[in-house]
């Protein structure tokens, strides 16, 4: 019944290759006889039923997606689990609910609310259903969310979606653990947002939650190439892989080779991007693909060969970091990072925030706002976990940034507020407690349940136009430092770090920093430009006594570190740059891993073009 | 059955702080249950059937519809009409169609067609319908109008959709007028174009038809804020309404508070505009609303209080107004204005040209047309009146100015004729007469019925590309003096007064002026420029012997005046400006009301930024 | 039944005014009773049902249709065609499938589709169905193409509905043919691909296939005017009509008479157009239309009349033009071109290049990039044919120029590289041989196929950011010579003509030049600028020994030369531009037919702005 004879060959010849194998389970794309006997499969969301043709159209709730998916599954593990290249399994693809919203998951929602609000007063309550005559007098009467234009409901429904995913990758893990060998591992690549490239927060997935179905956490990362790489995708990647198993690594499952057009590596980066992975914690660099499509979607999503299969470039530069990691691999593997920072993200807080962002012609979402926090940390070289609502323990970070938390609950504001009266730093910023966990805006004091941490408040805000800054180190009469968005802030408690440069808001509170218990709260009331942010957060950084590289290594030389599985210390100094650049070692006394020159603090060293040094040295602890 | 908990505790908290209450009817938005129990009561319309979520998403004609609204009104009034604080009844909410299409509505519209065509060769020759084999040759045939492409027709389905909320109004006007005591008023909130905020006419509704079902006319204006508040669209909703029920006074029934957040006033905002209203003729202003919702679409549509319900700038400044208008409001109040310039537009010349605008990938709309007319006349303190097809006396204007009048019967030619025969003074511009009643293009010498009037005429016209104007007074070269659209104009008897600045079109007239009986018609061939329409209607004004203030107050001063309740003159000095103003006082002897200090012509008057001076003076002359 | 009136009375007045008449078949816009009895006739396309309303909203296969259009053909032809006035027949109009894909549709498609491949092995091969699960594996399982992401099934099934146009008209033309006198003929009217006017190859119908039907040849040509009349469009139309009767003249159908106000011709222009066609190989110019429509979408698409039915500038220049025309007509008769140079066109490299573009934001589609190959001949005064892979003898063309030939047979590209091999000229661009006839990527070499006759290879390509080219009389620094895509191209027997200007990508070859056989292939490896594109093309022409003219007559002087019907050579001198010129006459002694003026070589001739001047002599030889 099933035709085994494709994945047999692939698999038999990396037995005798000696490449480990991963192998995936099928269900992100259903076959045309599945669409045809059972058209239910294919899911029906806010537009309409879908149609068949693209992958990932299918209801990942429906009974009969259910049963053809489990019955491949079984058939599927049991078939290939004994090979001994087999070393995991990878649970469906970039799983998200797809909007899913038929009859099914709808009514499968309102018992879920059903249970959360226990009473329909309580839920009208919470969501403002009184407004425009949205009341729900009966739970028969429960309106489909398709023509939701409420943010309660229609944020409620996106966190049942992300919940739905959660339930999936579990229903799938269990099959497959059923079956699979002890010493098989079960992971997901789990990918970013998507704006052509991976950018930031997946709005769909809840990545700590869903991630606990898995053993290995597994990521996939595209990012901009050429005159445009950064690395700033890789280490946002990485430090949200990390975070999804605790601080364990974990695996690059997708990232580009040739990739498209605009990315084609230039010569040297393909091997700068996979060590910059691997700095990240990465414990594996997967390409998407092996060899290009001759067909469909992905014609030209091109793998590190193309369509004729010879060696390229790309290829060749990958078979030079294939040998260079057969040869020092087992130094790099186990790294362990100890971070003093975090940037602290929230789905709730994104879907609430998207709902609104800065008015009803706004285009900016939630990582918009989110980005420019994160890589000015990146490009300051202040190496950052990601951590979210569901993290228990803050106190160890000295420094957490937490962007538009626009939407959180009143124990999420508690454990801020803690985190900070024990002696941490926390920048907030615009927009955060300003509504809580049902995005019912807060009838407290602005910022919500947050006003006294922050020493500050605020009942009004405008739309910059013409703002600059204006302050100790801040006037630079730049209107693009004060964008988007501009809360009007009056101190209470809190020393007035900046203030609005303009005719009329003038009397207003920018930035503001406020000690609360033994710690301090910077809170930046406006969406700050780069070159703002770059100093807020510097300020930041140093207050909150983060250990911190010579003030030389700013982006494009990039420094990422840890401990080694064998409890060495591993730097590496990454060059994003078309130019070569000498720079003084900044570590101790060490060896350069892929050249075995020794290196000393002070010494020159040289830093090709997209180049990468690797140093180790014998001490456990980070520079 | 019904519970009135909610309305019971507002009105008796107005009755004990002395506030008057007009109520609302509840239709504009249907609840849950109404939507289960007869999802026939979402409206249908080109787009498919409507969704339960947002307001205004019902048919307006519906049966099951109509039925609960009117138990909803009948209980509603008949609880509330004793209370003393009830002073009238607002009808529906800012009601227009919404697009409705349906089955019923089409049947409705065919039926509607049969009495006005009697035939279908009328019909047929009308609407031009032989072209594309449209020709209908049975009522049985007659298509959906969702998916006509033929201006006529689809013209005439807006006006059937027009009629509906004319019906509509009336029928709900009608059930009120049943119960409430006799000296409760009927009123409405009707609404703008709106393009984030009101704009223009509204394509949707026939103003002054609709109002008939009223008693007072009331509107909702919301206006740009900030460094962006010019009081052009007070003006206007202000004409706009005063029009509805043959020049008397109305109700701002909505305004902003803080409103959106690129609106929050400046100080001294909020009292400016107050009086811009009330200088206008409105004689109540109320702000949507009281406290922002703390939930769905209008979060940040902020009320005078934010969620945090303590008082705020805007607030504050509020109830300085207050205090103002306790004390000095029955002076202001029947303020009567006699103005000598009328704006003429109209619903079915809106809707034609719309349908055609300046070509197929054009986004110019009548509004776009309609409003640097009306804008010059504002910003030269002319203040106007706006009248469409159905004002019956226009005698009494000694100016009209009509911009693109593109759909016009014979009768509404006819009476723009007599007016000029007769010696008043209009203002056409291109696209005027252009087709009838039916949006058939006229066979006659364009423009179509008025080339006589106008003394010119043309068969050719183009888009302008690198074309400005030649001329006394007319030669800028400044492209942007033509845009959009303009006429090859040759006069028959009319005097050319600019001509087109081009190396082809060179020859053609682009304005011409023509005495008509004892009046006179300048007619504007092409898009004015703002500089351009201030030349040419200033002109028009002048030698229209129209009454002008002295020439010192332009915008950003802006003058306003008329006659009070008790006989007495009331001048308004409004300031838009950032900057405080000194300026002679340009009335007689008097008083400003605001500060009590005495007033004489030439006196040296100090206005604030964004300031108000208000004075009176016993003369019932305007100055 | 039918009433005959209206063409009763039209074609009368012909027959009086001694004018000729073509008669149209009125199939392309369906009556109200026939939408109304048969819903079924308008089309469903994969947006669902089509509306009544639009004309071309049928389904041109469905039964009811073909039943109600076939007897009103058989009617009417039968009605006419003793009509003296009756010359031929027009079959429908603009025809096209209008993206028809109901069930029926999708049925016919999977029968062709089966013929086509035999078994569904070939096919899920061919069109690489296997990925994202989408191999058939029984014929009952094919899914409507609707939703189809594979661009081999998508372009498969484009072409599937380019056949239906051409069964359309077969039928149609079948069914005329058996009625009409055996003196008159056949045509349609074809058209070009539609940006507002015509811009290039019509991607829904395989012209020289469909041409098949008709006995004359006939196209709608509409172009930009006033400042942006070129005569390209006019010159491009003109040889693709010549192309689909095999040389053969044609009728132009319908070009624009004062059409959109942005074409309102000037003084000349209209003359200068007709002449154009003419000097195109025209033997008609018929306007569309006679006057202008009072209602609906076409008001203003206006013909030699206004809505006023008066004489306008443009109809006066049509008089004059139809008195020359009276008077010289006969002499410009039957102009018989032998053009060196050929553009080789492929709907199938169209259908199949426009799924892709330049990745998934580009917005670039087939005809952009022939449009720029074909302008630059145009402008450089080399006359051209239009030919496509049906194309059989290609030896007489001294040079061919392939853009984009992106999917090609292995038989086409034999065919290409035979004609090198015997001593042709071939200049390939970018994207050529990539994919095979069912747009799967070739796995040999890239330009697939193509290889050894271009004689470089690559495997890599980038979209070019700030490349500009080096080579001789290449280096110019501007980087808007290399747009939207470059090849990264290294030579194995070609030389290198010029390369990429840029720090990585400098080491690739841009544009190459090899030697195959007997003849020469230039390869362009990139979208060149337009500067680039006439350096290059100008190279490959003179390398190819085509036949020029003096080097003085470039854009806006354009020359079109031939052989009339009484084999005497006709040279048409058109100038563009808005100034007048003094020109050398080119040719020999001969005569201008427009004032009877002697010419000899070397005389000074002058040609006022938008003029024209024709000469003729004595011999047949194109100068």
């Amino acid at each position: 019944m099933f035709d085994y004879s494709h994945i047999d060959r692939v698999i038999k010849a990396m037995n005798e290759a000696g490449i480990a194998v991963i192998v995936g389970t099928p269900t992100y794309a259903i076959p045309t006889w599945l669409a045809r006997e059972h058209p239910d499969v294919l899911a029906v969301t806010s537009a309409g039923p879908n149609r068949y043709g693209p992958r990932q159209n299918m209801d990942i709730t429906n009974a009969h997606f259910r049963f053809y998916a489990e019955r491949v599954i079984r058939n599927l593990v049991k078939h290939v689990k004994d090979q001994p290249a087999v070393i995991g399994f990878q649970i469906d693809n970039e799983t998200k609910s797809y909007h899913v919203s038929g009859a099914e998951v709808q009514s499968g929602f309102v018992d879920a609310m059903k249970k959360r609000f226990m009473s329909l007063d309580a839920l009208n309550l919470a969501w403002g259903l009184d407004y425009w005559s949205s009341r729900i007098n009966a739970w028969d009467d429960f309106p489909s969310v398709d023509g939701a234009v409420n943010a309660s409901m229609t944020s409620a429904f996106a966190e049942y979606q992300r919940w739905l995913v959660n339930d999936y990758l579990a229903w799938q893990a269990r099959i497959v653990r059923e079956i699979k060998r002890p010493n098989q591992f079960i992971t997901q690549n789990f990918d970013l947002d998507w704006r052509g490239y991976s950018y930031g927060i997946q709005t769909e997935v809840d990545h700590f939650a869903a991630a606990k179905a898995v053993d290995v956490a597994g990521i996939d990362i595209y990012h901009p190439g050429q005159d445009h790489l950064t690395g700033t995708e890789i280490a946002l990647g990485g430090d949200l892989a990390r975070g999804m198993k605790g601080g364990k690594n974990y695996l690059v499952i997708e990232t580009q080779a040739q990739g498209f057009p605009e990315w084609t590596p230039y010569p040297g980066q393909l091997r700068l991007q996979a060590y910059s992975h691997l700095a990240s914690g990465a414990e594996m660099v997967e390409y998407w693909h092996w060899a290009t499509t001759n067909n469909s979607v992905e014609t030209y999503w091109r793998g590190l060969l193309s369509q004729d299969y010879a060696p390229n470039a790309t290829f060749r530069e990958a078979v030079q970091i294939g040998g260079e990691l057969k040869r020092i691999g087992p130094e790099l593997l186990g790294l362990q990072k100890k971070n003093e920072v975090a940037v602290y993200f929230s789905n709730r807080a994104q879907t609430a925030f998207n709902a609104f962002k800065f008015g009803w012609t706004s285009t900016v979402l939630y990582n918009d706002v989110l980005r420019p926090f994160y890589d000015a940390l990146y490009r300051a070289n202040v190496e950052t976990d990601l951590i979210d609502p569901s993290t228990k323990d803050l106190a160890h970070y000295k420094l957490i940034v937490a962007p538009a938390l626009y939407a959180a609950s009143d124990a999420e504001i508690a454990a801020l507020k803690e985190y900070v009266r024990a002696g941490g730093h926390l920048v907030l910023s615009f927009k955060s407690g300003f509504s809580d966990e049902n995005v019912k805006v807060r009838s407290t004091s602005q910022p919500g349940g947050l006003a006294e941490v922050v020493g500050a408040t605020y009942s009004q805000f405008a739309i910059p136009e013409k703002v600059s800054l204006k302050g100790e180190g801040f006037a630079s009469g730049r209107t693009e430092d004060v964008r988007w968005w501009m809360e009007l802030l009056e101190p209470t408690t809190a020393t007035v770090v900046a203030s609005y440069e303009h005719p009329v808001w003038g009397k207003y509170a920018a930035v503001t920093r406020n000690r609360y218990g033994k710690g301090e709260v910077t809170y930046v009331g406006f969406m700050a430009g780069d070159k703002v942010m770059a100093k807020i957060l510097g300020r930041a950084v140093e207050r909150a006594g983060v250990t911190q590289l010579n003030g030389a290594f700013k982006y494009p030389l990039i420094v990422r570190g840890g401990v080694n599985g064998q409890g060495r210390g591993i730097h590496y100094l990454l060059n994003y740059s078309a130019e070569s650049r000498e720079v003084q070692y900044p570590f101790g006394a060490g060896m350069d891993l892929l050249t075995g020159r020794q290196l000393k603090k002070g010494n020159r060293v040289e830093l090709a073009a997209w180049g990468v040094v690797i140093g180790e040295d014998g001490a456990a602890d980070k520079p």
